[in-house]
């Protein structure tokens, strides 16, 4: 698998993994397969020629799907990994990252 | 024109086409098949149980690259419906169709 | 007047006059002076120690009013200008400018 | 925990208090008055009939200096209020109330 050229700012650390519940897993693995196949609808659509606004249109509605995605991966984020690093007691620097990734994200 | 279809869903609307160039349709299925590769490694991450923010940094990626598609689309859009429009003297429905979608993709 | 420190981009051309109706300016002018109303309104919530998640959710509002002011002028500047440009057959730069400024605005 | 007034108007509701440090207080104001003088500043740009383009610059940077006070806002109140409440066991309403004014925020 080779993700490494979709990474952005984060090194790729193979270590830091999350342990999520099958369902939450199973949830986010849905969403994720519809997006696909939205954004393959896409492709059908410019080689049909279908008109722009159109295309706009559902480009919106991926974007709006991968936010909805998002904001629950980050909800998800703050109840587990974040709420723990405070209750150890090393909770600022799990607090940062949240903020920058929430802007990151926010900004996308 | 036809704004019926200025919907969510697919709708298999095959009257109103916009003429790309070759060119221009090419690099926006190239564009469109990175985002589906990056979406199937989104999936990957989730399925190895990858660190969330790692998840959120690709996904702020994805809508960042769909973001860029969607800009290029509406540049061509104005350009040339929206401007043979203008020029043919009944703009006024183009533009509010125009205004709808940015407003309607901005806030995606 | 000193609007110099307020400018980021464009540099300060007193020469580039819009001509709005009377109507649009002052329906402008009331949505700016409720929006600075709201900023005053803001100041005060810090001054008395306001919940934070209630000082968000006002700036929240401004900037959701901020946008709406935006996409008016947007759509008067397109229905006006841009469209004048193009019909006097030189809308290239008015369009590249128009796509600069929207990309511009909808990330603030 | 009261969430009656996470509302968009102005409630005069002077319970819900938060201890800000007076430096931290000081910024915010600052930063508050600098955005009530940029929005006198548009208005200015108005009654001028300056070019909206410029306007719209101007309006894209207060947009973007009330983001920062917000994010900064953000933070402190994820560091302060979320953070004790986790601590003290009650962190899923703070933690709730945090991911809706988020995305509340991040969508103006």
């Amino acid at each position: 698998m080779d993700n490494d050229n979709l990474n952005i700012e984060l090194t790729p650390d193979t270590s830091a993994l999350t342990q999520r519940s099958e369902e939450e897993k199973q949830q986010l693995l849905n969403r994720l397969k519809r997006v696909e196949g939205q954004v393959r609808g896409i492709q059908r659509m410019v080689e049909d020629d279908r008109y722009c606004v159109d295309v706009l249109v559902q480009l919106s509605a991926i974007n709006a799907a991968l936010k909805k995605v998002g904001y629950s991966m980050l909800e998800n984020h703050t109840r587990g990994c974040v709420a723990s690093a405070v209750q150890e007691g090393n909770g600022d620097e799990a607090i940062e990252e949240l903020m920058k990734v929430i802007q990151q994200f926010s900004k996308s």
